[in-house]
C-alpha cells in the first residue's frame, strides 16, 4: 500500500528566510494532508519505457467536451522516400497524405474526434527506433487544445497506435471563461507524432509526421489562403531542401507546401511551426505583422497601439505562431522572399517565396530581363496545369 | 585632471543626411555640455580585470528604498559533487542550501536586504577559476529589481564576496511610476552569482548558484503552489539529467526541485529560467497559458482577446519567464509532460513531469498495465515517505 | 503562353475530413479562377540566380507615398581591414562610413527616397562572393517599412547596385489603417546588404553593411539618446571583439557605436539587431523595460498591466526591437553591463558598459580602490578629448 502526504515542496521551508517559503507552498499548515493514494506513476526517461495502452478510469473526453461535435479519420503511411530518408505523412485519405499533413481549423468551442489508423509498416517503424525495447507506434499528440491522457500521444500514457490498429483521439478546443481563469485555446497550434523512435518521436518528427492547426474564435478574421510552413533543421521549408527540390514551377505556380501564390489584397495566413533542434528566424519581405494573437489589430483595440510590429520572429522547436497579412499591400504584386534570417540556413536552401500576382491575376511583366524567354503573352485558358 | 564634453554619438552627424544624425542626439546644440567630470570607469572584458571592493560614493540603496523591509541571511556553499562535477547552492541556511536556491518572492514597493555568507572554500573557487587573475569570491546578481552598482553582484563593481566574508545586497521592488515612466518590476525573475569563475560568473551558474525571483502586483492571483524550472545546457532541468537523477518517487511523489506534484484544480505556478550556452523551448503537455506577464488573464481586460495563448515558449539564457495555470484543467489528472522541445535536449532527458492527482489528491489507476506491481491499494495514513 | 488557374492550395482537398480543406482555401467553388497570366518567376536557390536589374513595369513606388518628402545619400565603402577582416559601411558621406551605419529614422507616413552609391571595388565584391556566377553589388534591404520590388535589394528581383554606380529605393513608413487593416510600420528596425557574397548578402553582413532603423508614431515618447547594438557571431557588439578593441576611453567616455554613455534621468534608447547564424540573448543591468512597441507604458493604458516587463531578451538573426529607459532611474549612476547573457559568448567578449553618470555629469568616486591613478580631480574645461 502506498500513502502519501502532500506536504511542501522541496526544497522544504528554510529557517531564518521570511519569504522564500511562501511561494512554493501557500497555507501549508492548514493543508497539510493525509492523503488516500492509488498511485500509478510511470517516469519516461533515458532508461526505462511504460509500454502501457488501456486506460480504463482516465476519462476520454477532456471536461466541456459532452460528445465530439464532428468527427474524422487520418492515416499515418509512408511515403516515398527522399533520397534515402524515410519520409511518412498523415493524410485524411491513405492517398494524399504528406508532409506536413493536412491543416486542420476548429472554433473555440468544439470537440473533434480523429481515428488515427496506422498504415505505417512494422518494419519501417523498426528501422526508425533507437532502442529495441522502445514499442512499435505512431500517434498524434496536439498543441493548444485539451486532451485527456488517453490523447497524449505518449507512450508512457499507452496512447499509441500499433502497426495495422487505430485510436481514436479526442480533442477540445476549450473557450475562455472568465470564472476559471482559462484563456481559451484559439490560436495557432500544431500536431505531431510523440512515438516514433523514441520518447519524444524524434524520428517521426524528421520523417514528416506533422501538420498544422488553427484555432478560431468567433469574430475572428477569415483568411481567403492559409500556408503552412514548417522549419526544421538541415531539412529547409516543409522538409524540402530550397528551390532544387521546390514543387513551385515558376512559370505557372500552383499553390501547394512550398509554392505560396495569392492575388493582391487576399487575406493570407501562415501558419508557422519550428521542429527539430535548432532556432529559426522567420522573415518575409515586404510584409509585416502585429505580434498578437491573430497577427492583426482590428478597430477600437485598445491595446493596440502598444503591440510590437515584426517581420522577422524566432522560432524554436515546438513553437508555433500565425498571422494575416494583406498579399502586397503597399508593396505590389512580386515575388517576396520567405526565408529564415540564419544565414547559413537560408544559404542551405531555407528559403522560398510568397507570390504576389496582381488583382486580375497576373504577374506584371519586365522586372527580368535575363529571362525573356519566360515572358508568355497574356490570354486565358481553362487548362489546368497540374504539377506534382 | 579628466574631464570632458558629452557631445555626440559617434559616428559624428553626416553631412548630406538629413535624418540620420537626429535619432542619435536630439537637441545636440542646446545640449553641448561641459561637463566637470570625476570618471573612474573600470571595463571588464577578456583581458583586465578590476578588482575593488569598496564603494564610499555610490549609494547603498536604490532610490525608493528608505529602509529595507525586511532582512534575511543567505549562504552560499559547496554541495556534495554530483560525479565529478562540482556543486555548489545558495541556501537560507547552510543545512538547506541546493540547486535552484530558495524561489524568493517580493511585492511591489517592498525592499529587502539579503546578506550572503561566502561559505565556499577558496580551494573550491581556485578551481573553477579559469584565469589566475580572477579574484575568489561569489556574489548575488539579480535581474528585474532596482539595486544601486553596489548590489550588482559584478568582479568591476567590487560588489562580491570573498570566501568566509559576508556582503549585504539590497532589492528594490521598485513599483510603476506613471510620472517617471517606470513600467514597475513585477515579473519572473531570477537570481544568480556573476562572479565564479570569471567575470560572468559562468562556472558559478554551472554549479547551481541560481535560483527563481518573483515580485507580484497587488491585485495579482496567487497560486497554490511555485515550482521553479532551470534549463541548462547540458544539465537537465534544474541540473538533474532526466529520469535517471530524477529525485521523485514514482510510487510517492513528494514535491520537489524535479518532482512537480499537484492536485486537480490548484493554482500551480511555474518560474521558467534558462541558464548556459543554449536555447531551449519549454513545453507543458496539457496546459496552455496567456503571454502575458503573470501567464493569466482576468475579468475584462480588453486586450485579453489579442494575447497570444502558448504551450511552447523560446528561453534563452537569462530569460526568465513564469505563468500560473490550473492543473488539470479540462484535461484532468495525468502525468503531464514537461520537456524541452528541442528534440536531442528532450531525448537526452531534458524531460521531467507534471503529476496531476485528482482532487482528493489520488491519481485514477489502469492507465499503465506494465506495472501491476505499483497498482497499490488505497488507505490513509499519517506517515510521511521522506526522499532525499 | 503560360495560363494557369488559382485553385486550391496543395495538397487538394481530402476525403473524408470535414475539415482540413477549409482553412488553406475558403470558397474555392466559386473563386476557381480562370487566369489570363503573364508570369515571370525567378526561384533563387542554392542552384540558379537570375541576374536581372531592370523593372519596368513594377511600381517604383509604394502605395500611399504620392512622392517622397525626402531624399538622402547614402554610400556603401570599404573600410580599414580589422586584422584579415574585409570591412565594409554605409555612410551619408564616403568619409562618414561606418559599422552600424548611420541609424536612420522616420515618422509613420513619411516617404523617403535613398541613392545608394557603391564604392566598394568590384575587387573586394569579388573576393566575398562565393559563387563565380553570382553578380557583384551591394544593396539596401530594409525591414519593416514598405518598398516595391524595385527597392527589395535582392538579386533575384534586380534590385541591387553594381560596382560605381547608383540606385534610388524608397521607402514608406505606412501607418496604421484600420480599414485596410495595416498595423502601421511603427518600430524598431534595420537595414542591410542582401547581396555581397550570395543570394542572402551573408558576406556583406558579415563585413558590417547594417544599419538600425526607427519608425516613430506621432505622440511616442523621444529619447535624448539613442545606441544602436547588433549582436553577430564571433564578432561581439557592433563587431568589435569585446573590451580589447573597444573605442570606449575609460576614463573619460565619448558617446560611440561601442561607447554608451548617458546622464542619469536622460532617455536613452536602444535598438537592438541581430545577425548572422547564432541566437543572443541581450541583458542590460540596473535597467527593464515593458515588452511593447516602444518598451515603454504611458498613462492610462489598459494593457500595461498584462505587458511582461523583462531585462533579457533573447534575439535572433534578423530580429530588432528597441526600448527606452531612464538612464541610472533609482539604481543611480554607474557602469551598468550590457551583455549576451549566452555566457560563452559574454566571456569572450560580447559585453560593454551603459556608463550612466550623475545628473552634472560626472560619476561618483570611489568605487574602484584597484585604479586609484584614475581617480582625477573634479574641474570644467572645454577642450574636447577626441577618439578615434
Amino acid at each position: 500500500m502506498t500513502a502519501w502526504r502532500l506536504t511542501e515542496d522541496a526544497p522544504p521551508p528554510e529557517d531564518g528566510m521570511e519569504t522564500s517559503g511562501e511561494p512554493r507552498r501557500r497555507r501549508s499548515s492548514t493543508r497539510l494532508l493525509v492523503v488516500a493514494a492509488t498511485v500509478l506513476l510511470t517516469l519516461v526517461g533515458a532508461g526505462g519505457l511504460a509500454i502501457a495502452r488501456s486506460g480504463a478510469i482516465f476519462a476520454e473526453r477532456p471536461e466541456g467536451c459532452v460528445k465530439p461535435d464532428r468527427t474524422m479519420q487520418l492515416y499515418a503511411v509512408e511515403l516515398p522516400k527522399d533520397g534515402t530518408q524515410i519520409r511518412l505523412g498523415y493524410g485524411t485519405s491513405p492517398q494524399t497524405a504528406s508532409y506536413p499533413g493536412p491543416t486542420m481549423e476548429m472554433m473555440e468551442g468544439e470537440c473533434v474526434a480523429i481515428t488515427l489508423h496506422n498504415l505505417v509498416p512494422a518494419a519501417t517503424l523498426e528501422q526508425l527506433r533507437t532502442n529495441p525495447a522502445h514499442p512499435l507506434g505512431v500517434s498524434l499528440h496536439v498543441h493548444g487544445v485539451k486532451y485527456t491522457q488517453l490523447s497524449d500521444g505518449t507512450v508512457q500514457s499507452g496512447s499509441f497506435v500499433p502497426p495495422g490498429e487505430s485510436r481514436t483521439y479526442t480533442w477540445y478546443a476549450q473557450p475562455r471563461n472568465k470564472k476559471t481563469g482559462s484563456p481559451g485555446t484559439a490560436g495557432y497550434w500544431w500536431y505531431h507524432d510523440h512515438v516514433v523512435g523514441g520518447p519524444h518521436g524524434t524520428q517521426g518528427l524528421g520523417a514528416g509526421l506533422f501538420g498544422g492547426l488553427v484555432v478560431r474564435r468567433p469574430g475572428d478574421p477569415k483568411p481567403d489562403r492559409t500556408y503552412t510552413v514548417v522549419f526544421g533543421d538541415r531539412q529547409s521549408i516543409n522538409l524540402r531542401r530550397g528551390a532544387a527540390t521546390d514543387t513551385c514551377d515558376a512559370q505557372n505556380p500552383q499553390p501547394g507546401p512550398t509554392c505560396l501564390v495569392a492575388r493582391k489584397g487576399e487575406k493570407v495566413e501562415f501558419i508557422v511551426v519550428g521542429i527539430g533542434n535548432d532556432m529559426h528566424t522567420f522573415h518575409l519581405h515586404g510584409h509585416s505583422w502585429a505580434d498578437t494573437r491573430t497577427g492583426t489589430v482590428s478597430n477600437g483595440e485598445p491595446f493596440a497601439d502598444g503591440v510590437p510590429i515584426i517581420d522577422n520572429k524566432p522560432l524554436g522547436p515546438g513553437d508555433s505562431f500565425g498571422f494575416q497579412v494583406a498579399a502586397g499591400d503597399s508593396v505590389g504584386p512580386g515575388h517576396w522572399m520567405l526565408h529564415c534570417h540564419m544565414q547559413f540556413h537560408s544559404d542551405g536552401g531555407m528559403s522560398t517565396m510568397l507570390h504576389v500576382l496582381d488583382e486580375s491575376g497576373a504577374m506584371p511583366p519586365g522586372h527580368d530581363h535575363s529571362h525573356p524567354a519566360t515572358a508568355a503573352g497574356a490570354g486565358a485558358t481553362t487548362g489546368q496545369h497540374q504539377h506534382n
